[in-house]
């Protein structure tokens, strides 16, 4: 096992109960559709990286032990895989992206309908920032942080970034892409989540303003080439691998890498955003390895 | 003019302000929707509650001075607004109620079309949240309660709020409605968002938890009457006065508290349900004005 399996081993239990407590009390049938979302084997790499970013940034590394820290750290990175999974569910609906797959399953409002999934994808939002509510209530070290944590994920989340993303990203459709319309939009749809994940994590560790800068810049720069990854797989990648189908960016004329620099040329991009998300890692204190992993993970998957 | 129009005359140009600034920065298209959504003659009633109930649990009634106080108290209570809008937004939806005209416009969704408008929503969610963690921000007071505020607000908001409210008010649709089912879908769908904006409303002030619960109850005692009476305006109203058509929630079969409890016995259960509203307000230290004048209001609409 490397750094990061071994870390997501450790971890996954933890976060899984999380999640599951976090979406249990909205019963059926906006758990139902909450838990088919969420269950539909998502890697979590949003919240994994809001824990390793928390353990990155403090002084010497999280030493395991205070179980309450724990339980309230794996609380706020599940409330990052809700508002994920609450932005995969309203991109497939009909009036957005329209897709009948994810994950290889169908999709939520194909299982669930229209209504509500699209009342599911609402609810996810808000317990999502109730959970944060409810981590920082029994901690004043927390607390002290919480507007800056709940403005960093609705910020990420909002017009100027995840949803608004989306709405740049369907606009885009069918036009000739360039390079900077490009990535606009996958900082905005993309990085600004993964981006807020690690900020998060570094301001549950109530690290300096220094240290929760150079995580956002590391998950930025991880969302890019994560995203860039994402459509050269769209290209070059096995649909049974993928888990949906391929190919479909490019029949939608989507904006994606590939088309504006080329596969070679996409490749190149990664791995220097891959670099600067590693450039960001030097001044932190704790335990940087997982996050180091989590770039490899994600050049990897090019391969 | 009465004790409420004096207090809206006072306050709304600064909670319009308010409201005018939260969403200004997101920009077209979903700028322009929620301007438009958020624009439509509304009466402000939630923001109003939650400034009413502010200084109904201040101690020997707000004194004009603080001006960055105010200014954090209609930024609170401009997310509440946000709340709502979305909510009318997601609610007019063809997914959902699939309505055309709202208070005598268009909806949303039939200008913008149904993606801006779910988008829309969507990003007014998160505007909410910004707005209160930016509130919180400036103010250690104010930072002090807010895992209480977020936890309230995104309570009334999710699935046990607002949310699951509309798709149990989306259910009970056709079937034969009884009072048990009638009570449950409204106070979620509209007693849990005005309870909330009167208790944010003592929260901003420091208010007791006591004082706190009772601004809750008379906020969730108001809402079910002021649903009691949109549904008798449904039922007995001039569509010129109404901004909408009449009779709608007759021909969905739509549960409205006329169909179960007749037109006057839903008279009378809007005065009881105002009598436990006013109850609440015994105990609270600051001036109760224009919160018994908001009873009165929602009561003399029957008329």
């Amino acid at each position: 096992m490397n750094r990061v399996e071994e870390f997501v081993a450790v971890e996954r239990p933890g976060l899984e109960a999380a999640i599951r407590r976090l979406i249990e009390p909205l019963g059926p049938p906006l758990g139902s559709a909450a838990a088919y979302a969420v269950g539909a084997g998502g890697k979590r790499i949003r919240p994994l990286l809001t824990m390793a970013a928390h353990d990155a940034a403090i002084e010497g590394g999280y030493q395991a032990g205070d179980d309450d820290e724990r339980t309230r750290l794996y609380r706020v990175a599940a409330a990052v895989e809700l508002i994920h999974t609450y932005s995969l569910i309203h991109d497939d609906l009909p009036c957005m992206d329209d897709d009948a797959l994810r994950r290889g399953l169908p999709t939520t409002h194909r299982v669930y309908g229209t209504t509500v999934a699209t009342a599911t994808g609402a609810a996810l939002q808000q317990v999502a920032f109730l959970a944060l509510g409810t981590a920082a209530r029994t901690s004043p070290g927390l607390a002290a942080h919480l507007p800056l944590i709940v403005r960093r994920l609705a910020a990420a989340v909002g017009g100027e970034g995840m949803v608004g993303g989306q709405l740049l990203d369907l606009e885009a459709e069918g036009r000739a892409p360039d390079a900077a319309g490009l990535e606009a939009i996958h900082r905005a749809k993309t990085a600004a989540l993964i981006s807020a994940a690690c900020a998060l994590g570094g301001l549950v560790a109530g690290a300096t303003p220094q240290a929760v800068r150079a995580l956002g810049s590391y998950g930025a720069q991880l969302g890019l080439a994560f995203q860039m990854v994402d459509d050269l797989l769209d290209v070059t990648g096995d649909p049974s691998d993928m888990g949906k189908a391929v190919g479909v960016d490019q029949a939608r004329f989507k904006a994606t890498y590939p088309a504006v620099h080329g596969v070679d040329g996409t490749q190149e991009q990664a791995r220097l955003a891959g670099d600067s998300a590693l450039d960001e890692l030097a001044e932190l204190p704790g335990d940087q390895s997982v996050l180091v992993g989590m770039v490899d993970f994600v050049l990897d998957r090019m391969h």
